[in-house]
């Protein structure tokens, strides 16, 4: 993944967990960068989620950290007392606001985030020289079993701007709204609201569409910067020369990044691609899209390679939104398995079946009712999920 | 468990799969016999369903028939032919109205009930003699691991009335609003409207309490039959004599028959009871405790015997009701292990194990905002449910 001038990510050792790996990434970020961000809805979000939402209205960044293998959920003023020691540090550190400083954390729940540790990881990161954009995707990650990027560039004002992402997630991963802990850094300038507005925008179509286990973490967060060292005009609406064209490449970025993280979902063995069409609106569409992916019994189905399309009517009977039984599709692959509410009779079984042993399975679901569409992403469900799930100590 | 004087239990063999055992279920109801129902809220429900819904109207029943093997839904009109068929069947041999004659079928989506076997069936159900309400309960469950059925018996205008309920239901469990495959059988007299308004309030505390795995079934129907042969006065309003003491009983067996399911829930090692308290009314409780209940993180821990109470955080954070992370105390077993939003510190681990190497496992969730309360039950999630439903076909 290329450089970003004004982005330099550093890595170091604060040992949060008896482990030998770096655990902590520290993206220093040149002044005038902006920022924008969309954070998990679970009501029991961490102290780093609720300093992310009060920093964002500043709209101004100088540097993100990120803690691997504590979460610090749901540790009350201890949690809170360790995430100011770390932005007071890094503000001392940069010269600047403490509310220009962006932390997560990420791993055990309950369990308050060690400050001497955080403290001496800084010390160490400091000094440190600055690391490959994988090497930081690594380092944030916990129990993902690869490092997840993405990068896309454009052409603004005469100008090709650069957007590299990094994101960690693989189980706890049902995104309302918005979630995951992913990271975008570009060299375009973009004003806050602007890029707010374009992130927002972005998450509705690509954090909002995947789902692992259909549970939501307390603690993600999705944080686009612009470090704005690429000296296009700064882009404030859709209208501006290139605005476009930034707003595709940070999409592609954003989609790129959530299917990663479905693809790296917990004991995944198929990456699940899921179009609802013929909905009433792109909103019901979702809704239903993810009433599906979110099922076990249409999970496990496609885990044993078994085109058990009664499980996906079950699935769109019970999601809440509009559906008639009788005009309804459904397809495997290229292969209309049901449609207008029927079997179609003597389909040819051969192309499912081959279908349903690849790794990339698509399943079409037609309502026949509006133009409401939507693509939500999963993975299958499968024994490694409870091994893994089983076995994680809290 | 005891006779029932009106209703009377036969089963035989229509052969819908391709095995040895009896799939069909018919029990006679003695004329007078009074009706009352709950069904699936999913939208693609079955033909049955829809037949149940438009006969419960009349409030008056003569037979209940149980197809085992075969779910009949999403067949359109050939599903509907073959219900009508068998409604027909029944009733010119009862010499009663079609509009008091209830279908229930379960098994595989998305293959029409063959008619001829049914009839095949019936032919034989009605020359046999009558079983067991053991053997009634067998006959209708499929993946079912054990026979699932619950009695109680009250006074009544000084009788003893008798109730006895049987039940299948394993997979495809979370119930919303109503269903799983139950039928209570009762000798009280109990008018139409006051049995619907019993039973619809005693699922709400039972039936709409459980899961296993958050998927509703197309089929799920629970219907109560009150044959009136115990000879009280008819029990018309919870003012009449006894009228509490029925109420009660039959929510001992609703209750009794929904904790069965779950016993048997696909995988099941361990039962679990999730008590929440605090809530700001009891239907915000009951939303909690089905989204701890209904969350694939809490239900692998307790597999794996692991106190991990953050997840139970995380679930309430995600159930979009009301809670405050600084109100909220987590309990496994006996022992508090969170309060006030902390972790309580050094709490007794002992106790804790030990009771989470038990059958029986109790969470409790208290949310310190108000008097609501709702218990649910639902069961771990294992090897054993990625084994079943991967390889069950369609």
């Amino acid at each position: 993944m290329p450089d970003i001038a004004g982005a330099t990510p550093r890595i170091a050792r604060a040992g949060y967990k008896d482990w030998g790996r770096c655990d902590l990434t520290f993206v220093e970020l040149s002044a005038g960068t902006t920022v924008a961000g969309v954070t998990t809805r679970n009501v029991c979000c961490s102290s780093e989620v609720e300093l992310c939402r009060e920093n964002l209205k500043g709209g101004k960044a100088r540097a993100l950290v990120v803690n691997a293998g504590n979460s610090n959920a749901f540790t009350g003023y201890r949690g809170r007392d360790a995430v100011e020691a770390i932005t007071a540090k890094v503000a001392t550190h940069l010269g600047c606001a403490q509310s220009e400083i962006f932390v997560s954390s990420t791993g055990v729940i309950g369990v308050p985030l060690p400050k001497d540790k955080a403290e001496v990881g800084l010390d160490r990161v400091f000094k440190t020289d600055p690391c490959t954009w994988e090497a930081a995707a690594h380092t944030i990650g916990t129990t993902d079993t690869f490092a997840k990027g993405a990068m896309a560039s454009a052409m603004v004002d005469g100008r090709k701007v650069h957007l590299v992402g990094i994101i960690k997630g693989s189980g706890m991963i049902a995104p309302d709204m918005a979630t995951m802990l992913g990271y975008i850094f570009t060299d375009a300038a973009v004003d806050a609201p602007f890029l707010q507005q374009l992130l927002s925008a972005s998450n509705q179509s690509s954090f909002s569409c995947i789902t692992v286990d259909s549970d939501t973490s307390t603690s993600d967060t999705v944080l686009a910067f612009a470090t704005g060292k690429a000296g296009n005009a700064i882009l404030r609406s859709l209208e501006d020369a290139g605005a476009s064209a930034f707003a595709s490449a940070l999409n592609d970025v954003c989609r790129q990044l959530a299917q990663l993280v479905v693809r790296d979902g917990e004991g995944a063995q198929k990456f699940i691609e899921i179009s609802v069409t013929g909905a009433i609106s792109d909103d019901s569409a979702r809704r239903v899209g993810l009433a599906i992916a979110n099922s076990p019994l249409v999970k496990t189905a496609i885990a044993g390679e078994d085109a058990n399309w009664g499980r996906v009517v079950m699935a769109v009977g019970k999601a809440g939104e509009h559906a008639d039984r009788d005009k309804l599709s459904i397809s495997f692959g290229a292969v209309t398995v049901a449609r207008d509410g029927l079997p179609v009779d003597g389909y040819d079984e051969t192309p499912v079946a081959a279908h349903l042993k690849g790794e990339n399975i698509n399943i079409g679901v037609d309502l026949g009712l509006g133009d409401g569409r939507a693509t939500v992403w999963t993975c299958d469900l499968t024994h490694g999920y409870i091994s893994i799930n089983a076995d994680y100590r809290s």
